[in-house]
Formats: C-alpha cells, sequence, structure tokens
C-alpha cells in the first residue's frame, strides 16, 4: 500500500542499526518517506546502510551532521540511550521549525528528562516512543522491513506535547505495521524493568557465571534447547543493556529486588524438599507462561527465513 | 534406514509422552523396535499413543502390568522421576533374564540409587540414561520420531552394568539419530544442575512473581519476544521440575547460591551505576553466549512446522 505522496520528504535517523534501520525500511515500503538521512558514529555502519538502500544520504556524528536537518520533517534517535542527551543538544537550536523529533529508547523518564534539559521551547514538538521490537542481532545488515509488523510501539507524550506531532507518529508506527500504545512514563519503566531489562540482566548473569568457569567448555556442550531459548537476549548489544540498566537504575534495582525475593522462597522449598510449595510455584508460572503463549503466539522476532543463532 | 530384522522384539515404555514416544516412534522409524508395549498413569494418553501407532498395547500402571513383560527385550522408564522407586520395586523378579532397563531421567544419581535399592542382582542389566532433548510440550500428542536427531544422550553406567547392555542401549540411540556420550553420574548431575535445572528455576520464578501481581495483565500485555524465549522453558511439566528439584536438589543449591552470588554483584553493580563493570559482564556474557550460538545452530527443539507455543 503506498500512498499518494510521502508525508515525510526528508527523514533522519539518528544510529542506523535494527531499529533505526527496519524504521527507514518500513517507512519507505509504506510509501511514507522519500529522502532518509542516516546519521552515525560508524562509516562502516552507514555505508552498509546505503548499500542496503535503507539510507539515501550518509554522515557521521564527528561531522557538523545537525546541518544535515535543515530539510528534516522528522528525526528519529535510535542510538543507545546514553547518547540522546549530546543528541539533544546538538539539535538544540538547529532544529527546523516544523521538525517533529522522535526517539525508540527502552526507558523513557531518563529520555525526557534529558530532551527538557536541552530542547527547552522545543519540548513540545518532542515524542517520546518505544518500540517493542528488537532482536539479538545489530547493526544496519540486521535491519528488515516487517519488524514492526503487529508489534506494540508505546508513545509517552508529555502534557505539552503538540497533539499534531503525536498523530504523525503514531501514523507513521501504523504505517509500520505497529499497534501504538500509549503509556505514563514512569509507568512505562515500571512495566519494561519487570519483562525486558530484568530478564536481560538475569540471561547476561547465567550466561556469564557459567562462562567463567574452569569447566566452561565442559557445561556449554550439554547445554541444549531450553539454555538456547533462556539465554538468546544475553547475545544482545552490551552497551545498549549498559546504557539501559543505568537509565532505569531504580525501577531495576526494584525489580531485582522482588526477584531476588521469589528466588530466596524457591531456594528454601528445595532446601526443605518441599514438593508440593514447588508444584505449586511451577503450576502456577506453567499456567500464566501456557496463556500468555496462547495470546501472543505468531509474532516471532524475525522472519521465518531469518537467521536464529550468529 | 530400516534393519534386517528389528533387534528388539518387545519394547515396553513406561510412559508414553513426549520423550517416550518419541522414542518408540523413531525406534520404529527405524526399523528397530517390533512390538511396542505402552504402559501408564492415564488411560486418555495410553489410547491417543495407541490411536497415532506409538504403541501396539496398553496397559494403565494400577493393572498387572509387569505380567506385560514376559517377553520383553528392553523397558524404558520415562516417567517424572519420583515414580522410579515404585516402578524398579515393581519390576523386581518380574524382569526377563535377558531384558535390559533403561530410563530417560533428568537426574541420575537419585535414580541409581533407586535402582541399586530395588534391582538388586537385576542392577547390572540397568543402563542409566538422559536423552538430552525436549520442547514444552508433554504427552503421547506432542511425541514426534525427530525428536532425538543430532542430540545429545548421555549414558552414566555403572562399574557392573553389563558392557553389552551399554552397547545396546548406545546403538539404540544412535538408531534414533542421537550422539551417545558417557558421563560420571555425579559430574552429570552437576552440569544438568546448571545447564537446565537452574534456569527451568529461574524462568519459573520469574513467571510466578510476575503472574503474581494485582497488574499481571498490563506486565504481560508489553512482554515481548525475549520474554517469550527467556520464560518458554517456564511452560513446562510442573511435576517433572518438581522432581528434578527434588532429586536433584544438592547440586541445583549450589548453582542457586552462586548464581544469587552473581546477581548480587551485578545489583551493586546497578546501584553503583557502574556502567564500566556492566559492560564488562555483558560483554563476556554476549561473546559468549554468541559462540555457543554459533557451534549449536541448527538443531531446533520442535520440528520447523511444529508448534512454538501453545
Amino acid at each position: 500500500m503506498t500512498a499518494v505522496a510521502p508525508r515525510i520528504a526528508t527523514l533522519a535517523v539518528v544510529g542506523v542499526g535494527l531499529i533505526g534501520g527496519s524504521f527507514a525500511l518500513a517507512l519507505k515500503a509504506a510509501g511514507e518517506a522519500r529522502t532518509i538521512v542516516g546519521i552515525g558514529r560508524g562509516r562502516a555502519n552507514l555505508d552498509q546502510a546505503l548499500a542496503r538502500g535503507i539510507i539515501d544520504r550518509a554522515v557521521t556524528l564527528d561531522a557538523d551532521w545537525t546541518s544535515e536537518l535543515a530539510d528534516a520533517d522528522l528525526v528519529l534517535l535510535a542510538t543507545p540511550v546514553a547518547q540522546f542527551p549530546g543528541l539533544f543538544a546538538a539539535l538544540a537550536g538547529r532544529l527546523p521549525a516544523h521538525a517533529i523529533v522522535t526517539d525508540a529508547g527502552s526507558t523513557k523518564q531518563d529520555v525526557i528528562a534529558a530532551a527538557r534539559l536541552h530542547l527547552r521551547n522545543a519540548i513540545s514538538r518532542f515524542v517520546p516512543g518505544h518500540p517493542i521490537a528488537g532482536t539479538e542481532h545489530t547493526g544496519a545488515h540486521a535491519a528488515f522491513a516487517t519488524l514492526y509488523r503487529d508489534r506494540n510501539v508505546v508513545l509517552t507524550p508529555l502534557a505539552e506535547t503538540d497533539p499534531t506531532a503525536i498523530a504523525m507518529v503514531a501514523s507513521l508506527w501504523t504505517a509500520c505495521g505497529a499497534q501504538v500504545r500509549e503509556l505514563d512514563p514512569a509507568v512505562h519503566d515500571g512495566i519494561f524493568a519487570a519483562v525486558s531489562h530484568l530478564p536481560h540482566l538475569l540471561a547476561f548473569a547465567l550466561v556469564d557465571q557459567l562462562a567463567a568457569r574452569p569447566d566452561a567448555d565442559e557445561l556449554f556442550r550439554y547445554a541444549a534447547s531450553g539454555f538456547r531459548d533462556f539465554t538468546r537476549i544475553a547475545a544482545g548489544s552490551p552497551e545498549m543493556w549498559r546504557d539501559v540498566a543505568l537509565a532505569n537504575r531504580d525501577a531495576l534495582l526494584v525489580e531485582i529486588d522482588a526477584y531476588r525475593g521469589e528466588l530466596d522462597r524457591i531456594a528454601a522449598m528445595v532446601a526443605a524438599s518441599d514438593g508440593a510449595a514447588l508444584e505449586a510455584v511451577f503450576t502456577r508460572a506453567a499456567a500464566a507462561r501456557r496463556a500468555w503463549g496462547a495470546k501472543n503466539a505468531g509474532t516471532p522476532a524475525v522472519p521465518a527465513d531469518g537467521p536464529r543463532e550468529r
């Protein structure tokens, strides 16, 4: 389905990785964006994005990249979140009057605080966002146009956010195939600390702990499909997850504490050989997971023909 | 590849679920077993196994099932491990002189202790085994002939185990497509506490803890593909995992303690906003997981057309 004329004449994507690159590909496929400027740290990744047709022009962050924004209608920030304050500072005063800024950061309160600090009066044109999609793969080579199909995108607009800007960003994500929802930023950060940031940290912890042992090779030799799925997310970007852990520190610490409490209770059941209590925990969990799986089938993280491992 | 004559005239499978049923299907497909007697607790599951052609005769455990073993060449125990002591006790004195007994239990030291206690002189014909395969699905309807293809099967024979019996069991698993390895029983239990039993417990803990919250529906609404894979194993059989946790209690407690230590260290890094330390942990883990994934690609838990969720 191609729009009659692209609503976005020029889209600027800062960070042309899996997330930013897939947004660009999806908007091009939907006929919603004409020219895409890719901005990033590494020349090699930008060259790959150019070669794949994800972007039309490329500029590195160590160049005068904001001068490329003169005709930008929309700027998407899709780098690890620790870079956002510097990006907002660079954007301040260089944004065209009509341009909308949005982001794809996994945390929202810290991003909003940085945007307020640097964008000042332009804050009304910033639409905080978080596409709930991704794979453990990174970089422009991992991007694909259907990443957002049937996935949630959460927007966390502020009281002063321009409703027209919200509507535009929402409708562009809809054009990518996503379901758009709105949440309060603090509620967002609490939810994702529990269902995303904590599980990532738990998976990193398990693999790190096993990998550090003298018998790691022997252990990994016998690890099977359960281990494969449980630890898939531990292959994710260390930098991105470092930034998420720092940015959402308080909510994450609450979740780690809650989890340690649960683990202590279960350890006590194991130590006491309390089979009935263990079975009750496992039964509740299995029922909840099966119900969730039944409701959430058919939304794979990668296309069926895409890579499962690298 | 069909053998000239089945080496197993009569195979008895106690517990015709995913594991026992798939062994039966694989041996039939390989032409290694002629008649298969299915023995189990539930009539409905046995009827399904009969209807699917997994077994040829069925008898429930509350009937005089050991009288069906008069012509058995091989008996596979594939129930949850807590049932094994009762099964060994029932088998003692009823086994034909030539019959071999093997099992598919996830733990080995406890199984061997129960076998020694009950089988007494027949212990030389017991070959302890553990196929490293499975999905989160259970019951005869989940069984499929290729479950063991390219998967590890660990045998943990004793000093007194008849070498002929070991060779027969090993070659039958090879006929199922598996790679057969031998381990000391205690080493086996330590390895699987780390790479299988602990991850299952961690996944059950996370889902149980989230499911118990008042805002569980909201949390689960935003859970995505990372959560899906991390928690897939929490849909497993509560009874089976209860038995595993109890049977491998000591090794599992060692692993829980080690994991809590790692989690405490990481929580301290988050609390201190120590990005360098977090990135170091995540980088080590991601490198180890990617290396493991590259070596262990292409061995899916279920056939490509099989269910991922239920």
